[in-house]
């Protein structure tokens, strides 16, 4: 089964009730209220989700990022998160230090780690559930309201993650690359930085859905599509090539713009967004990017110069 | 390192911030506000907290019940719940018939399941993470109030999920119980019922601690005591032996009442109360029973009596 037929199976097996306004299918639930609330969950899972080598503390990191980014995926503010490790016998994980690096992303964001479950298990596994909360006046972002016409917009570089991996697994990366752009990329794949701080500059903008970029541009782009009801093209020639990436790329002999639009793990944000933002849009997000456009019908596509690219996987995922 | 020393790490590693009124130590968080919210998440992971037979809809719903009753601890009403899985290949769990399971139970209590996380990974491992709210003037019941004099007060029988082990386990001990005992025994096992309901009567009764039996009455009532800075004493022939129980501890050739206060997954409530509040208890909740005293001083100890009764094991736990 498909991870779209599992999530209408669990939809059809669970109702929604009282204060409920979004329940499966998004990057959170919202629970409603005058200050609504928003509740997700993301596991990590050794040798899925990482491998050595990830300190003790990039996974407090990384564990919490992710929780992060769906927050701000919902538009909400973070304010905390409960933990739930399971150790494989003879560790594999300083706890100590992967709560330090859990809360010192924590503090930037004033989020409280507020507890957790610690069990015994065959596989490191790491469960983060993270709590915000939708200001007054400020209604959920969701991933269903992009129109045909509204641009694609990133809202940061895309490849820097999955070029981090491939420096990590590839001696022959790093020397093609260098130690300097090695580190940078390892560093974006290890502690990805969760997109909160720009939450409310979108909203100012506009944006008519958003969710955040965790399997891939490809792929997420097009999961919007679906869950607007509308079908997307991206301009492989707009996605932005950060240099790095570019040496990686070239490194591996892959085209760089296919490799950073398919990469995964980047946390920047995708925004629909009216096409007479844009002027706003440069002005108030230099980093972002339009990479296309949400157009009417289905289904997802990658264009060059006009012409479709067919694209050998749409992106990277984790899922079952 | 001991699970206490592993929560103090975690406590020296994180810092409490806005908001947060309850961080790492007790059955969950508490964030303040008008109404506060309580978040807890607890993982299952298999082969250590389950194995077959269990149905993927007795884990749908085992797995929100051991939730739903860390919130019953905090003295909070269940708002919603959100689930992570990591799916080993070839499944071992069908996903609908464990969402169906969770949400029968989720319907009894008005909660709303509303989204996840799927994985795959080697283990079958099932994070819940569940939010209450505590209403107006209800502040949240820990487990730190204790005083030396309060009875010892367990909301319901305990040893019947220990025994449901035993049943499954054990084709002789099936057949010395006769199968209606032993079919009984598994559902308590498989199925255990968070006791959201009794909550506002201990409230009235003026408890002073509140926590979820879930490891076992004795390991359990010594962390209540060591929280509350006093001592306990639990009077063996005070526990409330069950007749299926008993004949499960008779198969085994097991003391009924040890093997009662030392199995664990139950989940009644373990509550401190005032002595003097024994009738109105016993008019409220019919089914609890006063098994001891807490005292001045510390550590807990097992009596029969007036002797102390030595255990081999002081209960049952999945921790690291």
């Amino acid at each position: 089964l498909s991870e779209a037929a599992l999530i209408r199976q669990i939809a059809d097996a669970t109702r929604v009730r009282g204060g409920t306004t979004i329940g499966i299918g998004d990057d959170a639930a919202v629970l409603d209220g005058a200050e609504p609330l928003v509740l997700t969950v993301d596991l990590l899972v050794e040798d899925v989700h990482f491998r050595a080598p990830f300190s003790s503390h990039d996974l407090g990191h990384k564990s919490l990022a992710v929780n992060l980014s769906d927050l701000a995926a919902m538009g909400a503010e973070p304010v905390a998160a409960v933990v739930g490790l399971a150790l494989p016998p003879g560790g594999g994980l300083d706890i100590e230090q992967f709560y330090r690096g859990m809360d010192a992303l924590a503090e930037r964001h004033g989020v409280t780690v507020a507890g957790g479950d610690l069990s015994s298990g065959a596989t490191l596994t790491i469960s983060v559930s993270a709590l915000g909360r939708l200001r007054r006046g400020c209604p959920p972002l969701t991933r269903r309201g992009a129109r045909p016409g509204d641009m694609i917009v990133v809202t940061g570089p895309v490849g820097r993650s999955e070029a981090g991996r491939a420096a990590l697994e590839s001696a022959s990366v790093r020397a093609a690359v260098g130690d300097a752009a090695a580190g940078r990329l390892i560093t974006a794949h290890r502690r990805p930085e969760p997109q909160l701080a720009i939450v409310p500059a979108l909203r100012e903008l506009g944006v008519t859905a958003l969710m955040d970029c965790s399997d891939g541009l490809m792929i997420d782009v097009g999961r919007m599509a679906e869950a607007s009801g509308c079908a997307a093209v991206v301009d492989l020639d707009a996605v932005p090539i950060d240099p790095d990436v570019s040496a990686v790329a070239e490194a591996l002999g892959e085209d760089a713009a296919i490799f950073a639009a398919t990469g995964g793990e980047d946390y920047p944000l995708i925004a629909a967004l009216d096409p007479a933002a844009r002027p706003a849009l440069e002005a108030a997000l230099p980093r972002a990017e339009v990479v296309g456009v949400f157009a009417s019908g289905s289904g997802t596509r990658a264009e060059r110069d006009g012409a479709v690219v067919e694209l050998a996987r749409p992106g990277y995922t984790h899922d079952v």
